[in-house]
């Protein structure tokens, strides 16, 4: 997997992967900003790298699915490299029928045995979950 | 640090952060994606991350400083999860006057000491770097 990177200015970088998609990221300060830093592209990928894990297990498993969102806490240590300590994500699930125990179950898997984001980091930094279905 | 994940489709996920920027994610295809995936992300996180402190770096020595680029190779692992065993980075910058070992001081100083994504994930990824100075 590759992707290339260009300057746009001290800030702000443009990647682009194999497939010619673009993205910008910048690290200006928040009321500056236009665009997702490198530490939220991290919390962004492992929500969603495990979301689409979520969605794909409810599904196969015959279960109603309407809706997921999530929300995603990424707690940094104090000291320079500013490494996430822990990131807690809550998942929203809108289903009829889904148990607490089945998400729970797949929630878990997905962060822990499926999600190649989850375990790329999960030795320094402890990823939590919780969730709430929603009728 | 915060980040909120909204769905779009299966394999379509819209994050935002919290100066409302967003952003789009998908896990489509290569030939059919939009959009960056997780694992791309990490890549550009990383990437990015650790050039805003070369750059810095660079400027706070009164080096010559035109542009810098860079080209990122992900290793995953063959079995689930494929996490990145390896990432190689290799970076461009163009530069009047910066020496090797300048390039080689600065460039390990950001990805090992200063960049809080190298740091997130560098217990499970050995994360490698090559440069060129371009004069």
């Amino acid at each position: 997997m590759k992707i290339s990177m260009d300057y746009v200015n001290d800030n702000t970088f443009k990647v682009q992967n194999q497939s010619n998609n673009e993205l910008l990221i910048d690290m200006c300060d928040l009321d500056k900003k236009n665009h997702l830093s490198p530490m939220e592209l991290l919390l962004s990928a492992v929500t969603s790298c495990a979301a689409v894990e979520i969605v794909s297990m409810i599904k196969k498993r015959k279960r109603d699915f309407k809706n997921i969102l999530a929300k995603t806490n990424g707690t940094r240590v104090d000291t320079s490299p500013r490494y996430f300590s822990s990131i807690d994500i809550k998942y929203f699930i809108y289903s009829d029928d889904l148990t607490n125990n089945e998400a729970e179950r797949y929630i878990s898997l997905s962060l822990e045995k499926y999600c190649s984001v989850g375990s790329t980091i999960n030795d320094k930094t402890t990823i939590n979950h919780s969730f709430e279905i929603i009728r």
